[in-house]
């Protein structure tokens, strides 16, 4: 049996950063061997400096690895960052600078011309961007993204259409679950009984994200066949689905499928304005985070990027 | 002190028959002297036929008063009806051919083409639709009906930008509170931290309903000024109005706006497809139903239809 | 490979009736091989007439059965019983009459003095008192139960307490999941942002339920062991665990534990009037309904009672 | 017309400085003039400064006022604390040291064995406490406190059982509103589809708080009457009231009854290990903390400690 590849997490104790470490816990290819947060963590075992939210029990040998401080020195080569973006936009330049590869699910590069933005199964040729980053010419350090969690799920159920018919305008309205917001996030107070009708950049990361996946790299064009790159180990036997029935998706039912890496379509109509409507469903935490950024990884794996 | 009038609930043991008994209680025209249900309310107290669920606590003299077979024979001349669209279906057109006047919120007649869809702030002058009605010319009787919870809101904020900018096209998503459901309405078990994607025949009554108040009478023309009808007793001083806050319309602070009947609009921003976007948040069990009614009976005794 | 033992489930479409769809589909010993409910579900696939809640996908070969009349006939010799108390008292008997080995998750029978109640690793020893059904020695069938939900987390707690400290005096205050009521249960506008003191005889089932598990047979007492019966394969490793975090058991980290089939307890302290307090955590739709009936089954067949 | 007495608020920003500022917003005794909160805040006008979650709208007034330093010096005599108990341990006295009436929600002095610790209705004489304080006799200034949230309903319902029945053993099972947690509180994440099964200190407060308030002043003795203090403005016309119905009390129902400062108990019922077991609720943002200070001012008036 092969040795797993380390990896490390940058801002591993937030909740992104715990899904990290959950997902990675059975990890075929990858393994959790390093470990960064915010000073006030630094050099506290995980499980004490994490506040585990997860469902399923903290992975015994991560819970006894002690937090890293968050610098490139000890890191391994591969990095999985879930930093906000005010933080991202500082860390990830250095790490990459220091020769990684960042992994980021934070939205601070994503709109960067030289940084790929990739959903594997749409526009995995996009990978190919970071060949344009300086510091991979440099260190050989680089930084993949990977689009927001309501933008992902949008994506993945307008990519076969996009193939299929070229689409020229679409209108989208989204909910979102309070776990996109992080932890500690939404306040119950401000939640219970409520709805609150705005989430900052939420709209323009959903418009220019969409654009920028669906859009065509120069020269080389997407072509997504039936989809793009397929048989990662986290990706989903179905990345999109469609349910027939009038009442769904529905998260209860539907938000775990594929483990939590497939979107669900549903409710598909036609439309007075527009020529169709319908609804998507997909994960926030799994396929709009931590599993967007793993399959990712597997996608810089299979292309070699991680050699 | 002129006496008040007399009126009757139709359908008063449910929750929209609930919200009837409490506005009226201390309205300045009307009050209730009779209160119709099911068979098998039929004789009791209203206090135990009903489940009441307001938060309010039930009147006194209500809370005594015998629920009568739904009958009209002993039916004021004005009753307020809240019925399901099924049961509406047959008993509206009873009580208006005996001679009541049924101010309904069901959708069972709404789109008839003799039913006047009102919403006094928008198109008062639709009432006079209700003098086509055969019931009107035989018994006097007649129904006036209100929209739909959620195309109320819509509605009035469509209304004065029709007036000024003549709407070509709406693209409409809602999210309706539980409430909107009546009682047992949704299971506890399907809403809680789900979402359900549809609701029976609310998409076609948003389109028609919609078009239908904001069309004109033929040859007659709405004139709705900077809004119809204003000065009846539940009219909010400001039906429509505009928080600047980014972050509202938020129902914990807004729905309850105007005792519940004002719609509130925010978030205005211009829009890559159409032009403009916004938010808007009604009252879906007041503004959306009951307070809907009561502002037609209203309408209907300025009119001089109550006489 | 040994052939299952057939099995039929009476009130298969409710909500418990579902969880024995969904807890019996890889089950080693036995296999769904007859369904029934009320009469408008008769004749129906499964998969229709189940207006199915679980998480995971119905499993296909249920979803197509047919409904079967609730007559004995034709139904297999072991049946689970998930029916309303008020109709489990009339079908229960008819069953076991018949000669099914009825298991019950209902309360009808459960104080019933020949009516064994209950948990395997408790009072497995209880389980001769079917000796005493009078349908035991005519035709064979028999009826046993298991506590209410509420119940069965509290005798977890307290039997090995009762073991070692003979206990005298319990006080116990329950609060309960929406999913106890079953299906549609408890109204979304009744539980949302509130909370209801009161489930119609659920205190008196805590005390006298309790009692019976925990008291002693005629002669033989109970010697529960380091726990009674163990390794039937639906039970946990542990059926009572202990977390020492102060802030735990959580429904949302703990619930599931041990597949829902362990009790969790927590937050042990001196008490001011007794002499200790603990709070108790145990999942109400499996080891409170259709795991403990299954529980049951599996010491049914291994005690040697349906052979 | 008497000019009203000018108060302040220390904390003023926080959730229960914002009931503070609504509950004040009419009162016919006291006018907010000064506003303090964190250095964060001072000098910004308090609409800026605080996050206002109350569901009135924020008073123009004090919208405007600017928030002050927290510092003694340009105080008004009396000073409602809304606090965190670390740091109301350091600025209450500071507060009384320099003159003040600090009217106190904290935890911080309450059980400081010269504070009184008092609800009107119950032991207004132990008011006479603050005699005692050192304070009080160098500047004039003193600390007056309320219970905690929990301890206050709990109180309200065992004093007049006390007073005819010399209670001697008390159980008590606490749930508590996510409001309690003040603002932001409780995450989201934390709280929805779950129970937290402890608040740190809660339990020690609900214990020595409630012996304080039902202990006996020395020498003199609590006569509290069919309740104690009675008329003070914000008092309900019924402290305490019962309600039959088995189902009651319920939050959505009885928490706001007596706007919000009555205390509802129901389910009384014998008990088999104690003698009588019920339920009491009360509203822990009002009665629990804003409405028992405000009325805690009321007594200070009444009895001539603001002269």
């Amino acid at each position: 049996m092969q040795a797993k590849t380390p990896v490390g997490i940058l801002g591993a104790t937030g909740i992104v950063g715990q899904r990290f470490v959950q997902m990675l816990e059975h990890h075929p290819w990858f393994e959790v061997a390093w470990l960064a947060a915010s000073d006030r963590s630094e050099g506290r075992p995980y499980a004490e400096a994490a506040r585990w939210r997860m469902k399923t029990p903290i992975p015994s040998r991560v819970a006894e690895m002690r937090v890293s401080p968050a610098k490139p020195e000890a890191a391994p080569k591969i990095v999985f960052a879930a930093l906000d973006a005010g933080i991202a936009a500082e860390f990830e330049p250095r790490f990459a600078h220091a020769g990684c590869a960042v992994v980021s699910n934070s939205s601070a590069l994503r709109m960067q011309s030289d940084v790929p933005l990739v959903i594997p199964e749409v526009n995995p040729e996009h990978i190919k961007l970071l060949e344009c980053q300086t510091w991979r010419r440099q260190s050989g350090g680089f930084v993949v993204t990977n689009p927001n969690c309501s933008a992902i799920g949008l994506v993945m159920a307008l990519a076969p259409l996009e193939q299929q018919f070229d689409l020229e305008t679409v209108m989208a309205v989204t909910m979102q679950a309070v776990s996109g917001a992080g932890y500690p996030g939404v306040a119950s107070l401000d939640i219970l009984g409520n709805v609150i009708p705005y989430i900052a950049k939420e709209e323009e990361k959903m418009e220019e994200e969409t654009r920028k996946v669906l859009g065509q790299l120069n020269g080389s064009g997407i072509v997504p066949g039936a989809f793009g790159m397929s048989g990662l180990p986290s990706a989903p036997e179905q990345p999109v689905r469609y349910v027939a029935s009038a009442d769904r998706p529905q998260p209860r039912f539907d938000a775990d499928c594929g483990n939590g890496m497939t979107a669900t379509v549903g409710r598909l109509r036609p439309c007075g304005v527009l020529d169709w409507k319908f609804t998507v469903l997909s994960h926030n935490t799994i396929r709009g985070a931590a599993g967007a950024a793993l399959l990712n990884a597997e996608l810089l794996r299979v292309k070699g990027y991680l050699d």
